[in-house]
């Protein structure tokens, strides 16, 4: 669609609202011959929520521009991060971010035959790439290192060698994935700048960076997925919506800090190129603005009040979830979800093969059991909220068990049946070896919170129930090195 | 060979002058029941000097005791500690390491058949093997890491990156070895102590470790490679074997500190059962001591003279030496030995295809020109000692061209001929494009150092002589950061 834009209108459309732009001659330069290659990365961490309607903005200004575009699901970024993602979730992660990513793009009318999606471990593992970390590696100092991941990586105490290696590989994504230009947010300057640094002593082009600002989120006061509360998923019901939006900072007058007036500039106007403000005749009645200015003069002036800026913005922002919300009640995309997030209170993962056993007496509708299929070949311990009536259908709930332990970072580790179990082993209390699931009872709602008060892993690293070894026939149920940890 | 002997008897051989084994009951399970399997790695940074005798009689002591002995020639780790081998030189020095590692085993009746040689870099770059680096690197904290490097990896006030990767890939290496044991000086303790804490983590067994003590150095204090020169190169002609003892600190009565003993100790003695020391009959002539001690006692009671130690050692030494030199004659290991460790003042590397032209005035000995050989499908610059009556034969000299420069660490760079260079490209001074080699003069001993003196990197890392652009018919030659550096 960019054909008929000359080079400045599509510069214009690729670098509109954005905070800063390095290397804008090269764009232009490339712009004057043929149309710009630009790849974003999302590190497929915690699940993506309303404010990534930002980026997806901005790529569909991009493809407007007739750029090639490239989605990076930056699954080992993930794990790098200080374990975001936990090494067992994460292919269901980028399963997650790439059905949630593309119903976002889908709703905001971008057409996906006009992008390029690729997983960072499809090419990050390869040789060559390798070699090129290692490379980079030897002229790259710890200091630059730690200082480039200083906004973007999780900053700990006890920092892990993983964080250090994050930046590095961002960099090299821009050749691997033979792009011009790399968007991000600014929060991503000190990578951008690293790569610039160290691109061209690998021998590789030094490319251009296109950074949005940090956009207030439309509920809080950042742009992060970490604030889950008030957060606005992109999965959420209506009436969770007009609830968290009610809540979110938005004075009369007041335009700054305000993500209401931000969701507007950054992703209702620059999508429909217009917003209307729905209001009772007596405060004004509907206007239609198809300027920004506009909108917020009005609401410094007063004239424009929150409640009304808010539904408007509500209807809108529902207009852009109900397609999401309706890919996402297919039966295979509400397994991903849970198991990609696995909730233990609420969001057990809908999965079950081969039950065997039974915590023995407090709860009788859960049950757990040797399985295969989420770890990627490692067998780990799956705990089944029973509805017998549907053992072998895909209606019964599972999630995986893990010992961990608070801290910073916290620490997790999935527990591991004895060596030489097979999926679909019972699972059992020690003493209780012939204990038979009492398959008459319903889980009850509180059944886990019961459950896990009394499981611990002991000094000697054996999941425990009341001071009980957890056991198959083979031997004891145990973790690597969480000692004293909790179990969940 | 190790058929006939008993566990026990194995294991003494096994650990026998070891400072400290870690893991032993495991060896002792495993020798209860079949062979075991060693590994000893070896990074391939600077020339292996007589000190490698000590790490190579142990290796022949696990072969009498039956062990399957794996040498792993570790071209990544050198890289990886803070470049010790460039880049560049890498698949060079494993070459080089990996003909003088034979020559010394054949020297001491070693047979090959029996070991299994591989490069790290044969395995370390799979995927399988770099998702482990980075489960790992998830779970060692920059700190650990730092400390587990700290008497292995030099120490330098930036740290690279590199550095913090490398005790992760030797721990990793036992796992991809499949041994049962990792042997290595007792420098690398924290290294095998980090790798006994994570490989089980990873979900792989804890393997044990045979550390050596640090050896006194035959002719120094200690056993590195660093101080060059005072090593015993494997290659050193007799009268330098003869200069270099005579320099070494053996004082009459002092066992302490006392290179020629322990030489005598850990590897003549576990070479061959016995030790002859020569000497005046008026001294006490000839006499043959079959275990060490006696050495030692008679040594320290003055009954053995220092010179006469020396002497026998000498002996002893270049009877183990002259395999190796004898090998190293032949015309293609002097070029790999040239090529591998190339020394602009002596070590002119014996290699030439398309001379092209000449620095033109100091030096119309030598030649500079576009080659791709030497670095891997990298076309750099190789500048030749002409010898015009073998132009096309292989009687030429050449060493590749770098920018450098010092510090800590040092920085190398190869400079770049321009874009779209092909081998065998003119080099020329700018404003010297027609000059000619004069092919009438014989190279001079001191033409480099004075062609050297004018030669620079100028601040926008174009390279320079006397102030003038070294360049080809397509541009200028260049580095790609080392601005201000100098050439060598």
């Amino acid at each position: 669609m960019g054909e008929q834009l000359s080079p400045d209108e599509k510069l214009h459309l690729i670098t509109r609202n954005l905070q800063e732009v390095l290397g804008e001659e090269k764009i232009k330069q490339v712009l004057a011959e043929r149309e710009l290659k630009v790849y974003w990365g999302t590190a497929t961490t915690g699940k993506p929520h309303v404010a990534y309607f930002v980026p997806m903005s901005k790529i569909a200004d991009f493809l407007k521009a007739g750029c090639e575009v490239t989605i990076l699901f930056a699954d080992l970024h993930a794990f790098l991060d200080n374990m975001k993602a936990p090494w067992e979730l994460l292919a269901l992660r980028v399963q997650y971010y790439e059905q949630v990513i593309k119903a976002m793009l889908e709703s905001i009318g971008v057409p996906l035959d006009k992008l390029k999606f690729i997983k960072g471990t499809e090419y990050q593992l390869s040789r060559e790439y390798t070699l090129d970390v290692y490379r980079l590696s030897s002229m790259v100092t710890e200091h630059d290192a730690k200082k480039a991941g200083a906004e973007v990586v999780k900053q700990v105490d006890h920092p892990l060698l993983s964080g250090l290696l994050y930046p590095g590989l961002q960099a090299l994504d821009e050749e691997y994935l033979k792009v011009d230009a790399q968007f991000g947010g600014v929060d991503q300057r000190k990578i951008f700048t690293l790569a610039e640094k160290y691109l061209p002593t690998l021998g590789y082009a030094k490319r251009s960076h296109l950074m949005n600002p940090m956009v207030p989120g439309l509920t809080g006061s950042k742009m992060s997925s970490s604030e889950e509360e008030s957060k606005i998923d992109l999965l959420d019901r209506k009436e969770d919506v007009k609830k968290k939006l009610k809540k979110a900072f938005c004075e009369p007058g007041n335009i700054e800090n305000n993500g209401v007036l931000s969701f507007v500039k950054h992703v209702l106007f620059p999508l429909a190129g217009e917003f209307s403000i729905k209001r009772d005749p007596k405060f004004g009645g509907d206007k239609i603005y198809t300027n920004f200015e506009e909108v917020e003069k009005e609401f410094s002036e007063e004239l424009i009040h929150p409640g009304d800026l808010k539904a408007s913005v509500e209807v809108a922002l529902n207009k852009l979830l109900d397609p999401i919300r309706k890919k996402f009640e297919s039966p295979e995309l509400r397994k991903l979800t849970n198991l990609a997030y696995p909730d233990p209170s609420k969001n057990m993962a809908k999965w079950l093969f081969g039950i065997q056993t039974i915590f023995p007496t407090v709860v009788s509708g859960l049950v757990a059991y040797v399985s295969q299929e989420a770890l990627q070949d490692r067998l780990v311990l799956l705990l089944c909220n029973l509805k017998p009536q549907k053992m072998r259908g895909v209606e019964s709930q599972a999630m995986l068990l893990c010992a961990s332990i608070e801290g910073d970072p916290r620490r997790v580790e999935p527990l591991d049946p004895p060596e030489g179990s097979a999926p679909g082993d019972r699972v059992y209390v020690e003493g209780y070896e012939t204990g038979k699931p009492d398959d008459k009872l319903n889980p009850k709602k509180k059944v886990w919170e019961k459950l896990q008060v009394d499981l611990k892993v002991s000094a000697d690293c054996v999941a425990q129930w009341q001071d009980k070894h957890l056991m198959t026939k083979l031997g004891n149920i145990t973790c690597k090195t969480l000692k004293g940890g909790n179990i969940s």
